[in-house]
């Protein structure tokens, strides 16, 4: 592909020669057919010296000479670049003689359906979508259009899909949720018979699991990202835009507003609720409500500001002690008139 | 099914008309062929507005002129109406020929094998049980009879799984134990050559992993039940009943006693024991033997009382530190005489 | 087998009859076929009363007139011993016809390929490797020598697996690292169109998620051992040797020296440095870089020495308070000269 090329498609104007571009990689690997980024100014260093035959950056950072993308939005403008280069994964089209789809299930027009894949009973898949092998869609699911399920992702019945999902690898969508009532002889099931539905343009990571509602249904909103190794229980619902990063778990029936962030590891208890634009610093453990727009960190949480400074305080804790030993026995004096212990 | 049927097959009695029932659902969504619970009495503001056609709850709620089950337990009355309306997942029956099924393994009357499900040589699958796609069970396993196993579950060689067991998509039984010896190359692996055993009724949640032990067995009492992304290390030993709630890890061979809950994201090191009854707060991290019916909370962990003011007295430090430096400047006074630092 | 031909194959002596050996297992569950190791002082009563027909310890521990193989390390010594007597896992050889094998892909000598396998196009799989049913080998992986992917292991395209890898049931290597750019409508996909490389020797846990780098590749370096359920993100980078235990996390682009070790539910923020030799206590959260040889503990991370004095004194803050609070009182005396509050 020609640079102007590459610019004309993604919206940006170039400087420089327009040459042949075939791939993109770091500065620091970039070779004379490649693109390279600049994102950081970190790497201010790495752009004077690649070997890249063209490069991504703002205006101002531009080198002499050099093909040059102009961004305006560095991360953004670079992200529609490399989808220009970047394949999609795999090497089969169309439905293999090896995979396994019930009589009556529906698949649309131009799907994929790699060796090894189960389509259950009234189970739909919208056009587009790409299965790879091992994935279960069990009865009465719904896969929207353009989807992309990696090997071994496994809906449960009646999971609802939107359009142009991903969900990686190993990804468990509408397993029962945890629930149990406390009988004479043990933990008695209490069945789930709800499902879960997932809206359009959501990305979900390797080896997540998100358990179906014991009544109606858990609920990822549009746009959200999910990573790998989450856990989604019974009956949460996130709202649009959030981002849950890898290993965060989040208990039955919490309710998340638009455009949260809860970083890596973080928990949150059941049935509370998180407004728009919160965010959670990683490993915090979230007991309570938190209002919009809050940021909080912690186990258990507090906001941001207090955590920080906990944070420091924290390591002179042992420190502190002595110290008040110290005020103790200097008040105490010889009539030990306020000693204690 | 009539209501007074419903009533009848889990042994309750019921107040009002006898209704014609085909659901379950909540108080807010149910509709005129529903049943809807009253869980908590927060709930009680939608008793009064619901359109389900019964509803469940206990005597001194039950509204005026509705159709009603009248509750002891309500949860666990609950679960089992909800019991008569669930029905399983699945949408076939018998071994598909697209299922593999060794020579020498050995299949019971009335089981299910998917497509794509793997049984090695020597197992043995107990009568009734069902095998979603994707599910492994290597040799010599033993499965109950009446056993689920959903979709990509993994057996490894050996593991004995009770009757009744629910494990849930993508979870690995029998996995090595992460064990090795220092080399003078670097890590030696130690052969991993026990096995599994899980008992009666327990239930295992998705990409949940139950590693092999060293030697002898890791095992899980009957009726305690896992739930999704736990981490069971090798030589771990739970007791009867036990709850062991998302992400958590246990290390090797420490031993649960009976009715021990874990709660979320919490963490136990290797070779240490917790009695029955004892209850581990969310994310809390447990160094060390926790005597039976204890409550513990934190990381490392302290009892829940402690934990609960530590908790309370955490934000309140970097106040705390100002505070003793003010006390210090007033000792110290003019003349100094216990100043420090 | 013969004790003398143990003793000869593993390079030890022994003392007492030559007897037959048969397997191996725990002093207290050993019998006569059996041997059984002293691996801790604490099992020395086992060791007077074990039923093994032939024990392995240090010679001080040698029991009088039973046979005994003499170790030097005996950790070592002992997995050596149990490596003799460990069976390789599976009941199958050679190439299913139920597996998918893409005409483009290249499969050495001597591998076994189960039912249910899927090698995409170009692929490599080197002599000797034995894949269990449901891998998935996606396009232009390469899978080295001798190398054991249990049940449903997904390696995405392009992904590098070293010689003598042993990866676990549900482990997902390449899928995509968790990279999105803010855009007007939401978050936009920056494709990952790097890969996993992992070196020789390596060990991967059941359900573990291994992302592929955004460019460039995620790496994990030779004789590494990973834990179940560990999220290695996009852009990371290990050492040789390294311990990456159970539930870690390691977001994008951190680096690991060489023997590092993590103790399971760690963390570890994006973008910083671990030296050589770094070891992190259970649950840490770890922000900043840490210099080689250093031993941290706590979240946020702190030395160890201090953490610990930090985790004893932490359920003391509520009485330091309170004594805070008295000194406080002390010094305000009747005419309140340092109050405050």
């Amino acid at each position: 592909m020609r640079l102007s090329e590459v610019a004309g498609k993604v919206g940006l104007t170039f400087s420089g020669h327009d040459i042949d571009v075939g791939g993109v990689n770091t500065l620091a690997k970039a070779g004379a057919g490649d693109i390279a980024p600049l994102l950081h100014r970190k790497y201010l260093p790495q752009l004077a010296e690649t070997q890249a035959g063209a490069v991504l950056c703002e205006e101002k950072f531009a080198p002499e000479g050099k093909s040059c993308l102009i961004a305006k939005n560095p991360k953004l403008d670079w992200a529609r670049v490399v989808a220009l280069f970047a394949k999609p994964q795999g090497c089969l089209t169309g439905v293999s003689p090896q995979a396994y789809v019930h009589p009556e299930a529906a698949v649309g027009e131009g799907v994929t359906l790699y060796p090894f894949v189960f389509i259950g009973a009234r189970a739909r898949v919208g056009a587009g979508s790409v299965l790879f092998p091992g994935v279960y869609v069990g009865e009465d699911c719904e896969v929207g259009a353009n989807a992309t399920l990696y090997p071994n992702v496994v809906l449960m019945a009646g999971t609802q899909l939107g359009e142009n999902a991903i969900v990686h690898a190993g990804a468990v969508l509408g397993s029962d949720g945890y629930g149990y009532a406390q009988g004479p002889q043990g933990h008695v099931k209490v069945p789930q018979v709800g499902n879960v539905v997932i809206g359009r343009d959501v990305e979900i990571g390797a080896n997540a699991a998100i358990d179906r509602a014991a009544l109606e249904s858990t609920k990822v909103g549009d746009g959200t990202k999910i990573d790998n190794l989450v856990q989604i229980a019974h009956n949460v619902e996130t709202g649009r835009h959030c981002l849950i990063i890898s290993q965060v778990g989040i208990a039955g029936s919490t309710k998340l507003g638009n455009g949260v962030v809860l970083a890596g590891q973080a928990g949150l208890r059941d049935n509370i609720t998180l407004g728009d634009g919160v965010q959670v610093a990683a490993q915090s453990g979230i007991g309570q409500d938190i209002p919009a727009g809050t940021i909080v960190g912690g186990s258990p949480s507090m906001d941001a500001g207090t955590y920080l400074k906990v944070s420091l305080s924290l390591p002179k804790l042992p420190e502190l002690m002595r110290r008040v030993r110290r005020l103790e026995k200097a008040l105490e004096g010889p009539d030990k008139e306020t000693g204690h212990e």
